[in-house]
């Protein structure tokens, strides 16, 4: 093969690459929107089948030598990014033995199975000797890269590239240590009033006026779509094809808007990658922090902001004029930005969200330390509960078996991407606005477009074409830093409250 | 390998294939109801791609053998007839040249991305020298099966496996003979009124009666779901997910209404297939005739009876009171019978749909056959349509152009099922109203169980077990006839327009 022949059929096989995953994300998006009820074991199937032809592609000899050969061309800084991620990529799934990857997989089948039993049963004890095998499998899946200083570090490294357990320990303890007195301070001050956020919206126009404020944010309808489901999600079907979902409550119009406005974060990240890079190796968002900073960004920090609702009070109370006739814009600025204490992390508010993930990690971190065993896991929850939140869960319904991550997948590195996200949307919103100053007059007219052009240059663009380490970097001058976080908080928390 | 492992390697690459089809048909359904408008090039290349992997499978030199060694084995006969057909596919996938596969559907795009634009620009010149060269590939993958008496012969037994030109023809030349007098009879009696058809029906309305009434037939939503599409289809998407789309207009509600009980009668026969053969080479209906007549027993014997309305027009006038206060029961039943000469296949009515389907038929004999030079297709056309329908097409946009057939797949044995179907649909039925005396009054209830679970244990449930041959005579006791769709269109049609 010439030069250039390698490079065409590298480029080929990335692009197979990437359809394959496209379909597998189209089995995954229909069989959360659409899928009739009878048909779920037969999707099940068809999911695993097709994953199989992906792994099959992903880490086909022929496909090895490709890499090997194209080590050899003369590559631009970018092609050179594509090239070593590539590599990266394969080299991390075929260490993995393959009676490893089906006995993972297949156990993750069990336990998810059993969990969707198990956790409205409240039967904790059933679900011990499953994660107590998922905790072993873990295990040995990271013992095959023993590169990395322990297991917690080669997790973190698989959705986080480059970030350490000592850096995230560091920075949780910094946002721990804040965050504990802030809530106290928060909770002990007098409440907002809700009470209208309880009536009635009609479903169709919450889901409208999520999809005209999307739009408005910059997301291209063209090129995604909006349906519901139970669990909000972005997907990415095809280049051009990103889409999202979202739930929505009759008496509660706050859940539609901000599970539609965080998922348009994430599909902003991914319908504003560079086209060249589409389909590529560096194709997409380029960690798992990075991406939930600007669902964050867009879902809380401008859209929980009273700019935000000085541009799209109107819009709410002409679409619910009955709904809002005794609220006023200040009002439902304070409505969507109440505090309260609780004991389930999908419905807690942008405070006191981050002390359920930080719990999650530090769980997490002795398990996989040998400092806690599975056993007595549940007791740990609580005791982390009370430390941290001042709560304690009447059941482990509302406890340890809320989330299903460590029931589906595996244990380690699934939680500090939320947090971190929520870190990282505050500091580049920092650098954003330190570059486009006014950009709350533009809020309250409801236009976002500089805010976007600056998160699509310096964040969305590049995809994968650095670390993020480096991307952190490159768009804020410095690397990952609580401190403009903290600062968004205390701000915003003072003002609301009354804080001193 | 064993007896026993040779057959149950056999079975799991049958699910496998019956896994892939079934997602090459979710991304099909996902393009016609749900895809981003930016995403059409990317689906496309989606579709190939998955149509390359499930070739791969179906054309495997492994399941070659495992088919070879299948023949050694002590087979009861129905698993007897599962390898009969698997083999038989496994031939005509292999026996075609991978080169030629690839020019066939390469140009198949190509004729079908000309096409969009040509039709609406009336621009038939422009498509000559592409169907020329699809006549020419239809030819030559013909010449692949010379074991068939012509290309006809092999493109009808590729759809209807077993039925001959010649059979067709014989059917087709008493069709014509018999419904060309009908027609000229009709068109000179008195229309019925239909005008409050053309009245506002909201629609949503529209899609929950033709929801109702498909439950009524039978259709399981469980194991399925109906949503809008431009062009309404019905898709097996797996062995329990089984779709169909359908299509609307407001100032017609039998637009939607029929085309749902077309589609749910191709999904009662997919769904109705015993669920011992699902997901093997005998899990889905037999040919495109069987399959059609399914769709028009219960778009037209039943959905189109007098019993029928007797049972449901109360349900569309309580549905829609203001539109339908001046109508009576019978004069729906009359209007949605109204027989009317027309231009385009697909808006046919029931009488004349038939002239439309013999007119392509004949005209795909003679292309075929070397009578006919594609550049005198056009007139060709032009010269039928007076012959049959006694109407001239003031353009190509409603004349040669109308359909995608043609210019998106080949040209040989594309129309004929649709005849066939009508056909079949009655001699079906006049053997199950034999077997079940008292069927319209059933309807007139509402109730069509009887009807079903006849067609579900003589039609349904057998799938590919016998010959679609076999299947019509041992469900009516002879081969395929044209005497019960005669005998069917002259009663209903004198009633109707008082011939004598």
């Amino acid at each position: 093969m010439t030069q250039h022949e390698t490079w065409v059929a590298l480029r080929a096989h990335w692009q197979e690459l990437a359809d394959l995953g496209g379909i597998g994300a189209l089995l995954g998006w229909d069989q959360s929107t659409h899928l009739p009820g009878a048909a779920g074991s037969g999707r099940a199937r068809q999911q695993a089948l097709l994953a199989g032809v992906r792994h099959g592609r992903a880490t086909d000899a022929g496909y090895g030598r490709l890499l090997d050969q194209a080590g050899a061309l003369d590559l631009g800084p970018v092609e050179a990014r594509m090239l070593a991620v590539a590599r990266r990529e394969f080299e991390r799934a075929t260490r993995l033995p393959a009676a490893f990857v089906r006995a993972s997989s297949q156990h993750a089948g069990e336990s998810y199975a059993a969990w969707v039993e198990a956790r409205p049963a409240n039967d904790w004890a059933r679900m011990v000797p499953l994660l107590e095998r998922t905790l072993d499998l873990s295990l040995e899946g990271a013992s095959f890269f023993p590169e990395f200083a322990g297991p917690m570090d080669y997790f973190i490294d698989r959705s986080d590239e480059g970030m350490t357990a000592a850096q995230v320990d560091a920075v949780f303890a910094e946002l721990r240590a804040a965050l504990v007195p802030l809530v106290d301070a928060v909770a002990a001050a007098p409440a907002p009033r809700t009470d209208f956020l309880a009536r009635e919206y009609p479903i169709p126009t919450q889901l409208r006026l999520g999809e005209e404020i999307g739009a408005l944010y910059g997301y291209d309808f063209t090129r995604g779509r909006q349906d519901l489901t139970a669990h909000p999600f972005m997907t990415r079907l095809g280049a051009r094809d990103v889409r999202i979902t979202t739930r929505a409550q009759l008496a509660d119009p706050t859940d539609a808007l901000y599970s539609t406005l965080h998922e348009v974060g994430h599909a902003l990240y991914e319908q504003g990658v560079a086209s060249e890079l589409l389909d590529t190796p560096l194709g997409g968002g380029v960690s798992a922090g990075v991406h939930e900073s600007q669902s964050r960004l867009w879902e809380n920090i401008v859209g929980r902001s009273r700019a935000f609702w000085a541009g799209q009070f109107g819009r709410f109370r002409d679409a619910f004029p009955e709904q809002l006739n005794d609220v006023t814009e200040e009002e439902m600025f304070r409505a969507v930005n109440v505090v309260r204490r609780s004991l389930i992390r999908t419905d807690a508010d942008e405070l006191t969200y981050n002390l359920h993930v930080i719990t999650r990690y530090e769980l997490e971190r002795q398990l996989l330390g040998g400092s806690l065993a599975v056993s007595d896991l549940a007791d740990a929850w609580h005791a982390a509960y009370e430390a941290n939140l001042g709560l304690r869960a009447p059941s482990h319904v509302d406890g340890v078996l809320q989330d299903v991550h460590w029931f589906s997948g595996g244990i380690g590195g699934v939680f500090q991407g939320y947090t971190l996200g929520n870190v990282l949307s505050a500091q580049f919103y920092a650098s954003a606005s330190a570059a486009n100053p006014g950009l709350d007059a533009e809020f309250a007219r409801g236009e976002f477009g500089r805010l976007h052009g600056w998160l699509s240059e310096h964040v969305y663009a590049p995809g994968r074409t650095f670390t993020p380490n480096e991307l952190v970097e490159r768009a804020t001058g410095q690397g990952m830093t609580a401190a403009p976080y903290l600062a968004y908080l205390r701000g915003k928390y003072a003002d609301l409250y009354g804080l001193s």
